[in-house]
């Protein structure tokens, strides 16, 4: 039994800095509050017991040491190992004055904002979402793509980044990324100059600015967006958290894009964690010469990712119609038997059909049905000398 | 019936300048080249026609008016409007005039030299090949691929080519092309200065230099690799020809590589060629900003075209091993526990691993396992006070 206040008083308290809340709402949010200071992100322990009893009656069973249904006797074992440790209602008090501090908002997934497309993690689901701006923006966004990829980025990968992102932004669909130096930088750039929405999910809690170079950038993301994070305020920026809020960008987002990206780069974990989801997977290709679109030609070869040349493409990846409608016909009209006639043809002199026949080893009759065509549409012109190619026409 | 002379006699004769055949061969030689002046490429009623009879039985039905098997009747009299008014004793002879005169050598199906592969095409498969250089290389192109692409090729496009060609033709891999500005020149040359096979597929006649740009180049392909073309000496490039002969150029390498294509390039129908011989297909991806590279994304996106970044991938694409093993682990490297442990240690100053553990969100007994693990490798260090980050240790 480990002794730990979790009445509602003790929630009410803590949440004080916050807002008010009833008793029952008060504990859960606390004891939600709570678990964030003891799990690392995507601990699928927690998020099990979370899911299947509440995070209040969940924690009030793992500090008084009893069995649950949902998880083995040796996961609870493990898990207490690692979260009691780290047990303090001094860090949660503090964590939640820093958020209100930041007008950071604790989302839980019972609250209306929640967005329940990140519950295709299962147990890997984040327990919360502390969330700075505007929060409502959470659940609009069955339209967006995850433009993230190399933060070294070369001009070209800055440019294409900021292309799309103005683009689709510009037309309505949310650009999310990671707030990094590079491509994730000019993406929501580009999508906060368009007018569109942007979401920056970050490594660190949502009142630190990460990287300290782009404060300014996620002040303004928070401002006319919104900046999230799964890790409670004050929290530092992991290698294990980047790597973990990688997985929540290719949740919250309907389709993700790879830009540039080195051999090795984040990025192809933030799209392991696209095709894992099943969700749609594009990157952007590059010169073969180029060290910066290496990730992406890999995710071509080896991962089935959609090629993407431009904002067309990813519009067509999230199923909004659009794309390529001039694919057709254009093979037929340069391999047809008019060809062979207009080869037959000349623009300096007439030709006769006969004439125009042998030339292109063709049937009389046949080539006589094709001028006519072909005089239709203006590519041949018919004089009392014969047939020529029109001036304009040619190959 | 229509009069023409194909006795032996009159074979031997037209066929003097280029060698003496004994009767049958010489009337089934001299029908070939017969045909040759009858039919455009990829006339598929003549193609099976000669498939089934030999090409001097095939001549001596349509002069006659005769019914064959083979063809419906239909498809004979149409084909009899569209070959015979090219019937012209005069024109064989001169082509077989111009061959030898350009040492082009006759290759036709029954020729031990006759590269079997072209025979995919079925009805649509040459009657015969034209070939000026080194006969007996279309026998040696099971290792090969077709190197294409735009005329109005990028440098970079000339620099991949080039890369590519001189990598394989210096590996034992033969190139073919097609002899044209841009891609295929660069290709050619790289193969020739790696002392590798290259063949060039020609439009218009093998005697003929095209593009006349070209003629040097020519000229050293013939020299020490191989020109083809199934049209006879003296004809014209067409754009009929043109796009038949990228079928030729398809059917005869083992894979096609498209380097840079513009949206509607014609290496996008050598490509289409490759695909509907089942031949595998591959496309070197670009800037998106790139018109040259438009052509090849369209393959990769539309046509299911491999995604090119080097030589070894077209060794991949032709089944000769080599590829990417460096694949496995690496996302493994950056997932595990110990990014965990590692995010808590730190080089400046040692953390006893309680403190680690707690820091880590991980059971200490977990963590004290990985620390020795990670002491192994050389990624951390102990000491009294317990442990720290490698100085060379990093993400």
């Amino acid at each position: 039994m480990t002794s730990f206040d979790l009445s509602a008083g003790a929630a009410r308290r803590a949440l004080a800095p916050t807002g008010a809340y009833d008793d029952d709402d008060a504990r859960e949010r606390y004891a939600t509050a709570v678990w964030c200071q003891l799990i690392e992100p995507g601990d699928s322990v927690a998020g099990r017991l979370i899911a299947a009893h509440g995070a209040a009656p969940a924690l009030e069973a793992v500090l008084r040491a009893g069995t649950l249904p949902d998880v083995t006797p040796r996961e609870l074992a493990e898990g207490r190992k690692r979260w009691l440790p780290r047990l303090s209602a001094r860090a949660v008090a503090d964590s939640l004055s820093m958020a209100a501090a930041r007008s950071v908002t604790l989302v839980t997934r019972s609250d209306p904002q929640w967005p329940s497309q990140v519950d295709d993690l299962d147990a890997h689901a984040p327990v919360c979402l502390w969330v700075r701006g505007d929060v409502t923006a959470l659940r609009r966004l069955e339209a967006s793509v995850a433009i993230v990829g190399a933060r070294a980025a070369s001009r070209y990968g800055d440019h294409v980044a900021m292309e799309l992102a103005s683009d689709l932004a510009g037309g309505g669909v949310a650009v999310v990324s990671g707030g990094a130096y590079g491509i994730d930088g000019a993406a929501h750039r580009a999508a906060l100059s368009s007018g569109g929405l942007t979401v920056a999910l970050l490594a660190g809690g949502a009142d630190r600015s990460y990287p300290v170079g782009h404060t300014q950038l996620i002040d303004d993301i928070a401002e006319r967006g919104v900046v999230v994070s799964e890790v409670a305020c004050g929290s530092a920026p992991t290698k294990w958290r980047f790597l973990q809020r990688n997985r929540l960008i290719a949740a919250l987002s309907a389709a993700t894009v790879v830009v540039e990206a080195g051999w090795r780069s984040g990025s192809l974990n933030t799209a392991g964690h696209a095709a894992a989801l099943s969700r749609p997977l594009g990157a952007v290709p590059g010169p073969i010469t180029s060290a910066t679109s290496a990730g992406t030609h890999r995710l071509i070869r080896e991962y089935g990712a959609q090629c993407i040349t431009g904002a067309d493409d990813v519009r067509e990846l999230l199923g909004l119609g659009s794309g390529s409608d001039a694919r057709a016909g254009v093979q037929a009209a340069y391999t047809g038997e008019s060809t062979r006639v207009m080869d037959a043809l000349s623009t300096r002199g007439w030709r006769e059909s006969g004439d125009i026949a042998r030339r292109a080893g063709m049937a009389a009759d046949t080539v006589e049905g094709l001028l006519g065509l072909l005089r239709l549409d203006g590519s041949v012109e018919a004089g009392t000398e014969g047939w020529r190619l029109a001036r304009r026409a040619g190959g």
